[in-house]
C-alpha cells in the first residue's frame, strides 16, 4: 500500500487514535494547532524537508530558515499564544556546505529575535539524503485563554486576518518563471510568511471569539478543521474574502482560476476565526491594531456540516481539498 | 567544507552561540540533557534517521519504534525527571509500506505505554529519501528537582545505573553476524534498551547528587560533558565498572578490545552522576531498589580537567570520543 493513497490527515489520525492521548495537567491533547499543558503552556512541531516543502535553492536558505520557524509560530499564533521558546533539529546531507546551514542558521534566528523566543535544544545529525528541518514551539497563553478549534457556533462570523490566496499566487509565478514585477508582494507571501501573533493574542482577549486556526493548507480546508471540531457548517461569501490587487492579474495571466487559490491555496499563514456578531467590529479593529489592516469578515457559521460559498448570492462550486504533502511539490492544485 | 569534518558538537555549539538562550520562565536553557521551564517542566528532542541512526530493516521496526522514543525518555531520566507527553514527527519514503509505518508505531506505543506517557501533537509528511522519526518528550521535576551535567564537585563519587558497553557489543555481535546464543543480553541492551527514569528520579531527591547524564554517546564523552560543565575531571577505576559475563568472552571472539566498549561504547542508556562520598550507599541503594542491581561506583571526581583511567592501580591509556554521528554507521570504533 502506497502513501499516496492515504494522505497526511489519515495517517494523523491513525497514529493519534493509537496512543493515550489523557495525562494529569494536559488540557488540550492532539488534533488542534498546539496541544496544552499546565498553565497554559502551548507546544506545536512542524517538519519541513527538501524536495517536498521546498526545493534545494541556496540562493532562498535564508528566507527558507525564516519560513521554517515562521510556519512553527503561526501554530502557537492560532491558539492565540504568546511564543517563547524553541527546539531546533536538523538532518544535514553530507555534501552540504557549512555555509549553507549558516545562511538557513541565520534565516531562523531573524525570525527567532523578532518574536524575541530563545533557542531551548535541538539535535543535528547527518543524514544520507535530503537535508530536514525539525522544530518545536513552546509558547504561553495570558492568563490561559487559549482559543481552539473546538466552539463555534451557528450565527458566528467567520473572519481572516488579511489577503488569501497569496502565497499560491506567488509560488505559481514563481514556478512559471513570470516576470515578477509587480508580484512582489505575493512571492513575499510565499517565501517570507510573517506569522500573526500579536493579532492572536488581540483575539485571545475577546470573550467572543470562539474558536481559531491558522490558514496552512487552504482556507475551506482549515476552516474545515474548525467545523468538524464544532460540529457546525459554514457559508462564506467570495467577494469579501480579502485579495491583494495583484492576484486577479496574475490568476489571468498564467490561466488559472483565482477562486482555487483563495479558497484553497496553502500558506498564507493568515488566521482564521469565528465571533459572535455583536463583536464583529471589536475583533476586526483589535486585529487591524495590531497590523492586519485588510482583516475582514467572510462569510458565517451555519448549522450545516458543509461549506457553502456564494458569489455575490450566487452559489460556487468549490473543492475542499488543500494541497497533500505526500505529492511531490507544494502547489495548491496538486490534490 | 564536508560536514565529516565538523562533527557534531561542534555544530551544535555554533548553532547554540548564535542564538538567544534566555527569556523569562526559562530555568535552564541549551546544552544539557533537556531545558527546564516553568515549575520544572524538562523538555529534550532527538532525530532519528534511517541509515544514520539505524539500517533499513523492517523485521526490526518494532524495537526500533521502542528505542526511537526510549533514547527521548533517557534524556528525561538524565534530569531526574518523570515522562509526561511527547509529540512524534515521521517523514515517510514514498515507497514504504504502511504496514512497516504500523508496525513502528506499534513500538512506540508500547514504550509510551509502559512509562504512561500520551501523544500530544506531531506531524507526518512524505519523504523522496530515508525515514525519520523526530520525537520530542516533556517531563516533570518533583518539586522543581532536576540535577543537571553542571555541579560535580572535587572528591565527588562517580556511579553508574548498570553494566556499559553491552549495547556496543550486542551490535558487534549482529554486525559480525555471530551466533547470538549467550549473548542475548548485549543485543537486547542494543536493539531494546530500557531508560533509568524510576532511577533518575529517585536520584534527584538525594541531595548529595550533585550531576548527572545519561550514557549515549559512550561513557567518557558523556562523562566529559559533566566535568566541562563543572569544570572539574574525574578519575575511573576501570574493574570497578559493571560489565555484563558475556562482553569479554563475546570481544575475544571478535577480536576487540573490551575496554573501547565499556568506556567508549554508546547507546547504553545507563545513567551516570556524581555524590558526595558520604552518600555513597544511600544512592546506590536508591537506584538498586528502582531495578537497577548492578549500580556501581566507578571512580571519583577530581580537580584536573581530564579523564584518567587506572585498571588495578596501573593507568591506561584512552581514545576519549564517542562515535560521530556523521559517519555512516553507528559503530563505537568509527571515530
Amino acid at each position: 500500500m502506497n502513501l499516496n493513497n492515504i494522505g497526511e490527515f489519515g495517517l494523523i489520525k491513525r497514529i493519534a487514535e493509537q496512543f493515550s492521548s489523557h495525562s494529569p495537567g494536559l488540557n488540550h491533547g492532539i488534533g488542534d494547532d498546539c496541544a496544552v499543558f499546565a498553565d497554559g503552556f502551548v507546544i506545536s512541531t512542524d517538519l519541513m524537508i527538501e524536495n517536498v516543502h521546498f526545493l534545494h535553492d541556496p540562493s532562498s536558505y535564508h528566507l527558507l530558515g525564516r519560513k521554517a520557524l515562521a510556519v512553527n509560530l503561526s501554530d502557537i499564533a492560532a491558539m492565540g499564544a504568546s511564543p517563547l521558546f524553541f527546539l531546533l533539529s536538523i538532518a544535514i546531507p553530507k555534501q552540504y556546505a557549512l555555509d549553507d546551514i549558516a545562511v538557513i542558521l541565520t534565516g531562523i534566528h531573524s525570525m527567532a529575535e523578532e518574536f524575541g523566543i530563545a533557542l531551548i535544544g535541538g539535535d543535528t545529525t547527518g543524514s544520507h539524503s535530503d537535508l530536514m528541518i525539525s522544530i518545536t514551539v513552546i509558547g504561553q497563553a495570558i492568563d490561559q485563554r487559549y482559543i481552539t478549534r473546538k466552539g463555534a457556533r451557528p450565527g458566528d462570523l467567520v473572519q481572516v486576518s488579511g489577503p488569501l490566496g497569496s502565497s499560491a499566487a506567488g509560488l505559481a509565478v514563481l514556478t512559471a518563471d513570470l516576470d515578477p514585477t509587480g508580484c512582489e508582494t505575493l512571492i513575499t507571501a510565499h517565501l517570507n510568511p510573517i506569522p500573526r501573533i500579536k493579532a492572536g493574542i488581540a483575539l485571545s482577549q475577546i470573550d467572543e471569539v470562539h474558536a481559531m486556526i491558522d490558514i496552512s493548507d487552504g482556507l475551506t480546508q482549515d476552516l474545515g478543521h474548525i467545523l468538524k471540531a464544532s460540529e457546525t457548517g459554514a457559508e462564506l461569501i467570495l467577494e469579501s474574502i480579502p485579495v491583494h490587487d495583484s492576484l486577479l492579474p496574475v490568476s489571468q495571466k498564467i490561466k488559472v482560476d483565482p477562486f482555487q487559490w483563495i479558497l484553497t491555496g496553502g500558506e498564507d499563514y493568515e488566521l482564521c476565526w469565528t465571533v459572535a456578531p455583536e463583536a464583529e467590529e471589536i475583533a476586526l479593529n483589535a486585529v487591524r491594531k495590531t497590523g492586519a489592516v485588510h482583516a475582514a469578515t467572510i462569510g458565517r457559521i451555519t448549522t450545516g456540516r458543509n461549506i457553502t460559498v456564494r458569489n455575490y448570492g450566487k452559489a460556487v462550486n468549490i473543492a475542499q481539498a488543500g494541497f497533500n504533502h505526500f505529492g511531490v511539490r507544494e502547489t495548491p492544485d496538486n490534490n
